[in-house]
């Protein structure tokens, strides 16, 4: 009676989703203090004062017919070219505003592009392991996500994505700084990666989507941006983490002006954003892009966290990479099951997302964009719950 | 090297964004003042005072990190809630905040139910003429758009329904008060249609999905609601129009609790919003729905300039029904050709929509959304093309 394919995936609820539910629940039975929920990506830091700001001062001062109408759909002027010019900076590669495509956020931008370049069959690389919605756009769009497995720190492994690409192979999607490993890949990783791609693109581009909703926020050397390594690159972004503003759904999608085919590729994102039901990104919080672009967020917050939880859990025994970036910690399960250690700890109250959904198994995923008072609270609980499940 | 679909739907822009955008273009070369532009549904009235000043309480007192973070994929509690209070007011159906989705706009609805509903194949009823991006939300979910003729008014005709029901006919699409000819459809029609599309429910429920963003934009008594005549109901909504926020992108979509397995249904709601990278409605629009909903547009501003369109144009000669709600006129193309004549009228300046992409030939649709003083500045250009041009 209806769509099967739709009614599972309504069914089969994300992990992440799932826990963030049942500790918002859980929260209201035995009180706010007593749930450690540390199982979603929603940032706890402030939104800057100058981006919160901007936002009120165009509610004041712009005429509300023309600051809530519709912009184009590939976004406002003004927006576009903020973008632009920030990305050039960034990358040394002089992007184009014609090329910036605002969205309702970073998966807008992944449901976007995966409409747009994909082909029944296609397939695209992702390195494990990886954001569980990236096979749900991948796999809307008709292509299939090929796991590429990484080397023992996270990071990109050379002859793994060598032996994996087909002639099928239409792209390759990377996530730097990591969700959920925390890795952020060098320049030389990345012009590795860029040389690879280029000699294996013989038959047609493979295009190098990059999701960088965690590029500010990095704890050594700012992130190295892909678009100065290789030329078949599209940057999918959001301002969800880096403003704290998540649930307002601003990101856009940039296509290098390099890239085979540009222009083409900049129409099918317009086709595939039109037939996805996307209008434009909400207008008020395009205006405040330029605003946004100069705001930070407080990247010493997430420090003091990753910096206390990091070494209280290796502390007690507990095995995991120290995060270079984004805000979780990506820890070894003790016992080896994920599935069953995160149910364990649920019972104590404490959420955190077992890695099976990200296409590795044995590991649990802390999420510490929390106040790191929950932090502090926790910690009898995660040593507690070391040594006493096995 | 694209997807095809996709390339072919973002170069084959909607006629309307089209001379919207030309309008645009126009302005800047020859000024504001000297172009009369009547192409797209955006809202001239201001937002209302009341809606305006909740969002500053909102930014003002609200913290940041709550007002802006994830709301559940379904929308805020509150907002779900107020929305049902809503329309079980409006249609005397006992609706549940549990079967309402929070979503980025009327587009967003239109998409996201096709998803939900269609299987490859399925045909779903659109009298005509209609709102053309109907036919991309309903294609791009792999059914197929049976236009279904209307009476001379514009007005449901039970017979061609009727005859245009097959075995694969899964919903109707209904728009009333309606874009682009301004009819509503009254309480003894929507109990007709209710009637018949009950009888031929035999193999299965037809859902009538019910697009109302023009529902409080009537000039005569409020538009009935077909949650009133009708089980398999779903109702998609939007506040652009009637809040003048459609730019924003902050609508709803609500199941009927007494549709047939009204639940799996809002289930596979919540898989197609998620495979289309919809991860939630804006959060501060979110909080702000209670105080939309006890805001309204002024309608008088939209009537005002129907009554000075309608009352110009028919002296002139030019042949149109009067809208009885939302903000078009439909006229008859004079000559016939709604194209050739639409051409005529933008080398003058001004900006019609030709009716064809709205599976209607020979009219033109004119949105009177506009400052009162472009419709008197027009109206000279009004009377020299209709007696010039043929």
């Amino acid at each position: 009676m209806f769509n099967r394919e739709m009614l599972t995936l309504g069914r089969q609820r994300s992990v992440i989703r799932e826990l963030f539910s049942y500790g918002k629940q859980r929260k209201a039975e035995i009180g706010e203090e007593n749930v450690f929920d540390f199982s979603i990506g929603a940032p706890a830091a402030p939104t800057p004062s100058s981006a919160q700001e901007e936002l009120v001062r165009l509610l004041r001062e712009v005429p509300s017919e023309t600051l809530h109408t519709y912009t184009q759909a590939a976004g406002l002027f003004s927006a576009r070219e903020a973008v632009a010019k920030s990305l050039s900076t960034q990358s040394g590669v002089p992007m184009s505003a014609n090329l910036v495509y605002m969205t309702c956020g970073a998966s807008a931008s992944l449901a976007i592009v995966m409409t747009a370049i994909l082909e029944k069959g296609d397939e695209v690389l992702v390195p494990c392991p990886y954001f569980p919605e990236y096979e749900v756009f991948i796999s809307r769009a008709g292509g299939k996500l090929v796991p590429v497995a990484t080397n023992s720190a996270f990071h990109l492994d050379l002859d793994a994505i060598e032996r994996a690409i087909t002639p099928k192979t239409r792209a390759m999607l990377i996530n730097s700084p990591n969700n959920p490993t925390g890795a952020v890949y060098s320049a030389e990783e990345l012009r590795a990666l860029g040389q690879l791609l280029r000699k294996k693109s013989k038959e047609g581009p493979i295009f190098l989507l990059s999701d960088e909703p965690y590029r500010e926020l990095t704890y050594g050397a700012p992130a190295a941006s892909p678009l100065s390594f290789y030329d078949d690159t599209v940057v999918l972004y959001s301002f969800s983490k880096s403003v704290t503003l998540a649930g307002e759904r601003i990101g856009y999608l940039a296509v290098s002006p390099r890239a085979n085919g540009a222009e083409t590729l900049f129409d099918a994102v317009c086709g595939a954003g039109r037939s996805l039901g996307y209008i434009c990104a909400p207008a008020l919080f395009q205006y405040a892009v330029p605003a946004f672009l100069k705001s930070s967020t407080d990247v010493e917050f997430y420090r003091t966290n990753r910096d206390l939880l990091y070494g209280a859990l290796t502390d007690m025994g507990y095995a995991c990479c120290p995060a270079e970036g984004a805000f979780y910690l990506f820890v070894k399960a003790p016992g080896g099951d994920a599935v069953r250690f995160s149910e364990y700890a649920k019972a104590h109250e404490l959420l955190l997302v077992p890695s099976d959904s990200f296409g590795t198994k044995g590991y649990v995923r802390i999420s510490y964009c929390v106040p790191k008072s929950v932090i502090e609270k926790s910690l009898p609980t995660f040593r507690e719950i070391f040594s006493a499940s096995f």
